[in-house]
């Protein structure tokens, strides 16, 4: 029983942190929803976002589409942490199972590269909802990323 | 050569739409990105988005995860419109794959249900960006839903 | 509504069928579930199989990983009609939703082009069985394909 | 950095190991295929194939519908380990990356269960190939089962 956990990845570009971070800040997406990076490592990405009525669905919870959003951003930026510096990243598709309410104080998610292939990357992801120190899974992800070689992610690289 | 098209299908309830439009104006998300229904029929929901910088990825183009949250919502409601007066809908999963820029005039989002089950319903969707008249597949999606019955979607039924 | 078509495509290589055809008979697995091509034009393929007790999974239905093998390749096969001569085809990805019980006299599984781009090529599918005349919608499947350029898919190319 | 791990989950049925033996000696796509169980554990379930030119594709490695076929079973036991005594499994859908060539001494498929639900239980995969001793990741998969209640697995039950 053996499931494979995140494998030791190295960054090829030490100032990766630096080059997600700004990539970050230039989602409008991610400001608009108020989604925050909460962690960065060569391979993983931890995106975080507090629950509110703007971000509903029709029975108060966040919707499945703010979710995906933030797993989406997170999967996409652990692959991104690991590509050279002058790439940047395109989600192909992804798939996401929604296994319980998306509500409490604080979801996050979490990118895993499960393979960093040249021309493809695939992750899997993982949000979990944190209410009261107690954290529930919200939220299942599959994910296949582009690497985009010589288009470094910068608007003026 | 014979790809199946989106089946004839008759609504449960006489009031869908208004059912299905009371529902997407409770979604805080929908409002906070802008989205509108732009058509219902049993069987069907497109809904509308115009690019805006606050929508962006880091690029400038609509972020993957707002592009799943219209095509998710489009698809849920496809599904609403046939399910019986007292029901809900949940995402159970879905599976989007992201084909061109999503940028233009305007998005438009649209689910097909393709199969109505008791407890499970089947949809695909398609999100096409639309500009100077011309019309972009931008994202392909295909979408698993739960009816959950005795539960109306309204605040105080 | 407005569900896209299969859009019209033309073959780059006039040998298209010939060249399915030759990767399609290299297939054991195809020939040990008794798989057959039924039809091929540019973007499109359908794999035909009789259900037999040899493909059953627990209750005598043919096996959800047997429908899966008859789909990817009809998927596969509507995108390498349309790839350059000195190039084959990678499964990527695909996602397989399973509708009603595969059986009856006949299962046909057909893969649409959706999009074809340099790189990556994204199909459809669906997995109907005929039984009596009647088409009985038994899986949908949505995949992602890549081409191997200067990679020829036979032997001895 | 918190992957979840497959949860500590308790078998319903003390008779489940017998039970999803006995489903699976019916299964004659397994038989065909030449898999078996490799091992079994509350909500978790392996299979074991050793490739062959009868389950080929046509570059030679193993067919991605065949490695599909294994992991949905892994998937689908995984689940019917954790399951009451008087139900049976239904696989809802799957999503499947393939990451590398199915090739090797052996491959291992194994099912994991993420969350066990009263009617949806999603699991994850992935598939090793094994050779002289080495584990390359193959395969990676997102599964929704459904609980038949009432339905018991065995034809004279």
């Amino acid at each position: 029983m053996s499931e494979t956990r995140s494998a030791e990845f190295a960054a090829a570009d030490p100032r990766f942190a630096q080059r997600v971070r700004a990539s970050f800040d230039r989602q409008g997406a991610m400001r608009t929803i108020g989604a925050s990076i909460a962690a960065l490592e060569p391979g993983y990405c931890a995106i975080a976002l507090v629950p509110r009525a703007e971000l509903s669905q029709q029975h108060g919870y966040v919707h499945a589409g703010i979710v995906a959003a933030i797993i989406d951003t997170a999967g996409g930026y652990a692959g991104l942490t690991l590509f050279p510096a002058d790439s940047s990243v395109l989600t192909v598709e992804f798939k996401l199972n929604l296994l319980a309410p998306a509500r409490g104080e604080q979801l996050v998610a979490e990118g895993f590269v499960v393979k960093n292939g040249r021309s493809l990357t695939i992750t899997r992801g993982e949000v979990h909802a944190v209410d009261r120190g107690r954290r529930t899974l919200v939220a299942l992800m599959q994910q296949t990323l582009m690497t985009m070689h010589g288009r470094a992610d910068a608007p003026d690289a």
